[in-house]
């Protein structure tokens, strides 16, 4: 008999040679369904597989990602069976799966595929899927899996073979295709049931353009069709909320190549939006007792080999300016400056915890192939803040770093969200992590009992947190279903170490602080890029670059529609008159485009009666409103900020 | 006989070789009592010259700049006569004026020079001053100049000989002493009428440190006792206000090493301050219909190679990164970014005027050595704006930008201002001024016009625009009387054309916009350096980085003084309480210290009856309120902004 550990500490006996599948079904015969694949003592394993010893156990169902990684990766497998019964002698290079779907790369030869064919290979996929065909795995000497493709000619998987070590080669079949892969796989293919092959690309075998190119198809498939369905339409409603495409249409941004890559420009619709995160954010972190500061952009390089960024980052920061003998570096973090800041006055333990917040400018220099629109930039406005904080106020500060994201969500309309809790590994202390064993355990138990007591959802990994202290990653998704990562938090004991900061304890002796990075409102790039999404440019009243289009039905009402406009200018509402001589019909049907969300039409009755025609953009006629009245509710709208 | 042309036109007929002293007198006794130099056909004179030509004249009297320097370079030869008479053999380099007063570079040889000689060379400076010696010019040949200094064994003036054309070499002796000098001089020493010479320093010969270091003698005089007395007592304030040692004890800002000179780090006071006059910019900003835009802090050479910044400016440029095979600058000036946001999308008349308005960060690569405090730094926080308008609307927006400058100057209690509008040369077109001959003289009358519509004080200065248009310096004076220069405004006809920008006009014709560059509060770092001098650390109540201390009187008010300053807080207001437990002498006089305006202290009686005892800083007690009318006094304080 085996001792097998479950996830909640339990540990109950199995007959060695026990599969994961057999233990969930020991469990229960629906949970036995639902599992695709398992993970043993840390490692993702097929759940056919014999357990020979003492292990513990994780089952993952479809709504894990290891799951749903393997569930793609099968389904990669099974769209390679589709391909091959369709063309015979088509070669393979891999088939991994993505965060969304997976993709093949495949050498036709002088064949070209057609989306005509797309639709074949997804009718045969569906065809073999129903055949609940079992993915196989058996272990094979190097020597016998190079006979084998030798035999069949195939050029890629041998090349692959040669960094693989013998004993550790392994096949998977499933109906008639078999391919070299480590696995592991679903059980079978009945566990596919909605198949979309999404698109055909180019890629250079290995990525090296002086490769052949190879033919790549993407594709993605659900657990059932309904899943499907709704992805189809996200991807849909994403295409139109693309931030690159609203962010033109709405004049938020723009890019010049005079500039540079990567280097936004905000236009004055992205400069208001700017504006009301930045009043947002400092309402909210004065209110929780920050102090606000302003650093320069850059420094000296021996600023940035004490904090480590060199020469360690130095891929990832701009390259330096050497100016006077020195070489100063634009900071790819605002961290070191603040510390500076921290130091540059004794502190006591009375201005513990000691809160420096500043909209930091970071530089980050990524390939020019990877930069994307707003989401991936080489000049990033972080919503910063540092907390110097004694051992003893750790909770405390975490959790008020934690309920400020709540707060944050709440305004956002952002329902759904997780935070990735990132661990050390106890075996990798004074390599991979700092050597602080107690703290390590501490400051992880504190953070697992705040996000358990805030009731925020989460998941813990261990041995990825960041080398000076456990890390906290937050998802978030858009109002489509998509996920971003919106910012990182992390704990620090290292860093106070190199920056040898301290304050006197109430013992009138030196004490070490932890550091609490954050950044709740991620970067403005980042974010308002996000909201361009979520919000599909039909922003809030508070966040809207223009709130209200004053639309008079002919000159006449100009004086009237003007002077509206400064009562409510008076108000600190955003707002405009459509001077221009054209239809009210026109008019609006522009305002409406231009995604404004209110709409004052002023005509004879309005003019005469002091009240205004209210239309609210997507929403059409809301009736009449006397000024005074609109002035009371836009503004109420704006000071609390409300959602719709 | 010969035409003499006067500043307001007028032209009158003289004898010719009449001297500018002989025209004075010709006008009035009382003029000629004031005059120290003239000016001839723009060149500085002695009032003594013969005028042998027709020639244009200006007088100029210790009110103007000229008078002034020609004032104190003549007390620097008196200063050489006083000290040669009490150390014989003493070498002298060069004693130019300065914006306050004079020096002297002299060779003692092993002699060292005390500050009981200063006492004794400033009281033989008085006697000679009394002796109303006249400053007597001699044209001399360069061979006779030669004979005369290699006798004497001046290798000092020997050296300057070298450099200078024969025909074109003068000496001006008075009293006992003459100097090789190009002139010119007041005309006699009587003029001086008090004198303090302020302290001793070494300098290297010609600046370079290899070279023998000279004694350099700092002093300055005055045509009246009191205007010296006043100016010591300024001096002696300004030591006290010097925004270095104020701004170190009040926590507005530090510097570091490792980040590197000139690079502020705004503490937490300072970042308060810049954020209230970010404020004040946006709202006013706002209000005159400019849009806010964000631009990157660099951009490639070729940005700047179309700007003209380089090569031309490179020097003054921070040293560039490069990457991906391209050089990339910090920026020096907004205006490049801001034209690309200009043309970002196209423009029509009805966007004119265009108002982008940013607090843009330039990098400036001073050398090290003349870095000063938040005067002089290499990254400056700039109250920029670009106004893209029409000829039409120029007038209007330039009187604006004026008006702004006025309110600022209101608000800050900035009383004594002037403007130096520098014009262009028209002999210069085409190669020192852009070749637009009509607009320059059509906006220079403009400008001219406005500047005298508004009442504001200014001096017109030909031949020193730039290159691009007419420019306006803004020279303000703090509380105590010293000078600062706040802000460039220019006019620009050249930029427009270097980036192509146009707007459709009303014919659907392109047209070339003009630009109006402006920064009426400068840069966060001179600005907040001038506020702090102006306000001698002493900041109004909006300002503030801590407008209110509660002092509890001991222990037992701490709760009701916390619930005064949970209501302060509510109501926008920036409070602490002092929760130490020391006796409230103690208390206040920290709090008088630290120059919080209100001081409000709590005991059984406040307590009690709901009300607080208010100290003012500087004022002492002003007696008891209720907390609501002291919110309410202070919210009114700090929502208009007042004075005191």
């Amino acid at each position: 008999m085996i001792n097998i550990r479950f996830p909640d500490g339990a540990v109950r006996q199995y007959e060695a040679g026990v599969s994961a599948m057999d233990i969930a079904k020991s469990i229960s015969e629906g949970l036995a369904k639902k599992i695709l694949v398992a993970g043993v003592n840390d490692q993702v394993w097929d759940l056919s597989r014999p357990i020979t010893s003492d292990s513990s156990i994780k089952l993952f169902t479809w709504n894990d990602a290891e799951g749903k990684n393997t569930f793609w990766h099968s389904s990669a497998h099974l769209m390679a069976e589709a391909i091959e019964a369709k063309f015979p002698g088509v070669k393979f290079w891999v088939g991994p799966p993505l965060d969304n779907g997976f993709y093949y790369d495949i050498d036709l030869g002088d064949r070209k595929i057609t989306e005509e064919d797309l639709v074949e290979i997804e009718k045969k996929m569906n065809e073999l899927a129903k055949q609940n065909n079992v993915y196989i795995r058996t272990e094979k000497a190097k020597a016998d899996a190079i006979a084998y493709f030798t035999e069949k000619g195939d050029e890629y998987k041998l090349d692959l073979l040669q960094n693989l070590e013998d004993g550790n080669i392994t096949f998977y079949t499933q109906g008639n295709f078999t391919d070299l892969c480590r696995g592991p796989h679903i059980p079978h293919t009945g566990f596919i049931k909605a198949i979309k092959l999404l698109n055909i690309a180019g890629a250079y075998w290995k990525g090296d353009e002086k490769n052949k190119q190879l033919t790549r198809i993407y594709g993605i498939t659900f657990p059932t069709q309904k899943e499907l369905d709704d992805y189809l339409i996200m991807l849909e409603e994403a295409k139109k909320r693309d931030h690159r495409k609203l962010g033109k249409e709405l004049g938020i941004y723009t890019m010049n190549d005079d500039v540079g890559p990567g280097l936004i420009l905000w236009l004055p619709n992205g400069a208001v939006i700017i504006e009301e995160l930045e009043k947002l954010a400092k309402e909210t972190e004065e209110a929780a007792g920050y102090k606000r500061v302003v650093t320069p952009h850059l420094a000296k390089e021996n600023l940035y080999l004490t904090s480590g960024h060199l020469p360690y980052y130095a891929d990832s920061m701009f390259a330096p300016m050497e100016m006077d003998g020195e070489k100063y570096y634009l900071k790819a973090m605002n961290c070191p400056h603040h510390h500076k800041i921290f130091d540059a006055e004794p502190k006591s333990y009375r201005d513990m915890p000691y809160r420096l917040a500043e909209y930091g400018t970071c530089y980050r220099y990524e390939q020019s192939g990877e930069l994307f629109g707003l989401m991936r930039v080489r000049c990033l406005h972080m919503n910063d803040a540092h907390i110097y904080c004694t051992k003893e106020q750790f909770a405390q500060e975490f959790k008020a770093v934690n309920d400020m994201y709540l707060k944050y969500f709440e305004i956002f309309g952002i329902d759904k969200y997780v935070m990735r809790l990132s661990l050390h590994d106890p075996e990798k202390l004074g390599q991979k992590y700092i050597n602080e064993p107690e703290l390590w355990l501490e400051t992880e138990e504190l953070v697992r009992n705040v996000l358990k007591e805030s009731n925020i959802p989460f998941v813990e990994v261990k041995g990825e947190g960041a080398f000076y202290g456990p890390k906290i990653d937050v998802q978030i998704w858009s109002a489509i279903g998509r996920e971003f990562t919106l910012a990182t938090n992390q704990v620090d004991f290292a860093q106070p170490r190199r920056f040898k900061l301290s304050f006197t304890n109430q013992n009138n002796e030196p004490e070490i602080p932890l550091i609490i990075h954050r950044a709740p409102l991620g970067t403005h790039e980042r974010f308002i890029g996000f909201l361009l999404e979520h919000y599909a440019g039909k922003f809030p009243v508070w966040l809207a670059p223009l709130q209200v289009k004053i639309l008079p039905i002919s000159d006449k009402f100009l004086d009237y529609a003007i002077a509206v406009k400064t009562t409510l200018q008076k108000a600190g509402v955003r707002v405009e008159v459509d001077e221009r001589q054209e239809k009210i019909g026109k008019k609006i049907r522009e305002a409406e485009i231009s995604k404004v969300p209110y709409m004052l039409i002023v005509g004879e009755k309005e003019a005469s009666e002091n009240k205004i025609s209210v239309r609210r953009h997507g929403k059409g006629d809301i009736g009449q409103l006397s000024v005074d009245e609109f002035v009371h509710n836009i503004a109420e709208e704006i000071k609390y900020r409300k959602a719709d």
